[in-house]
């Protein structure tokens, strides 16, 4: 009795599917990310054959999720390439976002087009679960009525100002919101009346994500994104991926204790690093109500422009606490590239010299000379776009179980 | 003409010998880490076939890198299992240590096993790199003296308190040694006379990686690791690997910025973790001279325990601020478990309360519920552990390299 031959011959199959899946990922991926690409970059870029890759391709082209085209030739010598383009319209995602001042809700098809965005204003302070919900439902409900009814949708994805756990998509903490312990994607699946999955993150991690594949930090390997408005998030880019810590809860860079003579925190501490460098922070010191919001912090910069003092000091406070904040992240992570978003990508030159002299002084040389501190490119929809990122990462994980028909997956309300 | 048929046979050629060296990996280091296995904990541990688990371990054996021996029977039902065993003798690593007190050498097998380890103390404060690389290779002489000569050495690793660009072992800073800028690994090459890859890094990174592999993190996916002697180190594990940063100078928790107010540190800012927190900072409170290293540590805890008000102040200050820092990384890393080695390894039972209510009070709570803080378990010699572990990753990385003949690799000078 030899009973493990036909275990030899089934193995040989199972690894080579997994080889198959994991380079079909591979080519999905780089086409999500970097657009269009012909069968030589993609030689390059994943190191496969020139036959591989056109037998995956094919399966792609098969499935309608990619199309080849002849591409237009360049002067360059040669047949013109065949590029390869993911169809956005092939498999499409639903982006949301809670924000401290704004609700938005978005469509995002493969490839990162946005099909339809809308953004609205809310009014800080505390809102219920239901009142939230309820929102982005008649958003999402908005946005589908100029959708095509039988629209491949294949995920939610949701970014939220506060603490989540990944698994599930559990909202532990959002001080700005006034909650804690929210079963967010259950609550939501329930108002968009939809079985699909539904994947809850953080905003600032979102904010990392989005500049890390379409932004700012678009190949680099290590990245420190943080991201201010009225709280301090960050995102943290390590060996290329997304750091999310055991539960998902990573990345809290703005409850880092940076004075222990400083003020009380929205989290309960005192001297976290967001009651230093803050909106409130910046807006109090210049003078300005500290609730003010984004035309507040406009008011303070224009203040600045013409040399008022308390603006200058101000903001020089907010930038010499960013550098020493930032100067302790650089010597744990040793990152290429810290991405400045939100608030602090808009006061960036304002307090440039401050922070970066306070980098000087603080951080270690060997992990100085080699950062860069950048504005993000994104802008305030960062979050967002990387929640679409988010609801995308099953597909780039494994395209092989999209290569089926997808009729089952579109059955979001469309109200 | 259909050129590509002969590509798309080597792809799948090429394809499955990456394959197989992924699996003789996965194998080699399951059995490293966790020492002698059954077949059947293989199958469990890698996913993959018996059939396939038999081939493999046939190509360990073949190459004497594996014995296969039978199991006790355990009074358990069955047959018993066989036992797949590493030959510790058959890839044999030099482990180095440069620590602020003392010097250390050993041999380590495959699997772990220590073969001979040599320690000897070295007075405080600067040496020159001729004079450490030259003590270094007298123990690895002695060493060798009492191993045999034709041993199959792949590697050295070298632990050093300093900060270390991994891809090179190139150290920029060791303000402990006075060193800035040294290039060891070239340095220790010529001195020992090999040719053998010589890998390089920080002592901190390589307690981390230690004790995941083999000690109080063994199985955790995130880790934080801080080692406190004279200055104070930290090794990440993130998502089950350790954070290096972009070049190699990540984990200096040491030069996190805590206290605006506080003191002059080594590093040449003000304020640092370690200032606070590092065998100085207690030795000064407690009236002992700062720089009296271990047995004075030894005396504070002795006058702690008989209630000295001096020694327990000075544990309640380093309490404090360890659970200042410790808040804000695990903020930012949301770790499953902080191991405290060294010095905060021997105070932990004094300080553990105070550190406690600090995290209490400034890590959100979705963080703080999940944490344990426990002391390390490998004691004094994790670093040098680490630094083996770090010389057998490249034989982990890829064991089908090393399973031909490695007479080449033994050519060690053995003075």
């Amino acid at each position: 009795m030899r009973p493990f031959e036909i275990g030899q011959r089934s193995d040989i199959g199972q690894r080579s599917e997994t080889v198959r899946r994991a380079n079909l990922s591979m080519i999905v991926r780089e086409l999500h990310i970097r657009g269009p690409l012909s069968r030589s970059e993609l030689v390059a870029l994943t190191g496969l054959t020139r036959s591989a890759i056109r037998s995956l391709i094919g399966e792609f082209v098969d499935a309608g999720l990619a199309t080849e085209e002849r591409a237009v030739l360049q002067g360059t010598p040669g047949r013109p390439s065949t590029l390869v383009r993911l169809n956005p319209d092939s498999a499409v995602v639903v982006a949301l976002e809670i924000a401290v001042d704004s609700l938005a809700a978005a469509e995002v098809g493969l490839g990162g087009e946005v099909l339809d965005l809308v953004r609205v204003d809310r009014p800080r302070g505390h809102s219920s679960v239901d009142e939230i919900v309820r929102d982005l439902a008649d958003l999402v409900a908005g946005l589908r009525a100029h959708r095509p009814p039988d629209e491949p949708l294949i995920g939610v994805g949701v970014a939220i100002v506060g603490v989540v756990r990944r698994s599930d998509g559990f909202v532990s903490m959002a001080p700005n919101l006034g909650w804690r312990d929210v079963p967010l994607d259950a609550r939501l699946a329930a108002a968009l009346g939809t079985t699909l999955p539904i994947a809850v993150a953080n905003d600032a991690d979102l904010g990392a994500l989005a500049e890390f594949r379409r932004g700012a930090a678009m190949g680099a390997g290590d990245v420190l994104f943080i991201q201010g408005e009225v709280g301090v998030g960050g995102g943290l880019i390590v060996g290329g991926k997304p750091l999310t810590g055991a539960a998902g809860y990573g990345g809290e860079v703005g409850h880092i204790p940076v004075n222990q003579n400083g003020e009380a925190c929205r989290c309960g501490s005192v001297g976290c690093w967001e009651t230093e460098v803050g909106e409130g922070a910046l807006l109090l010191r210049a003078g300005h109500p500290p609730g003010g919001g984004r035309s507040e912090v406009a008011a303070v910069l224009r203040e600045a422009e013409t040399g008022s003092p308390a603006a200058l000091c101000a903001l020089d406070h907010v930038g010499h606490w960013l550098g020493f904040g930032l100067a302790g992240l650089v010597n744990v992570f040793n990152p290429e590239l810290v991405v400045l978003g939100g608030l602090f990508g808009r006061i960036h030159p304002f307090v440039k010299r401050t922070m970066e002299g306070e980098l000087d002084r603080r951080a270690l040389p060997a992990s100085r000379r080699m950062i860069h501190v950048v504005p993000a490119t994104l802008g305030v929809d960062a979050p967002l776009l990387g929640a679409a990122e988010l609801a995308f990462d099953p597909l780039l994980e494994d395209p092989a179980i999209w290569l089926r028909p997808r009729a089952a997956f579109a059955d979001l309300a469309t109200a």
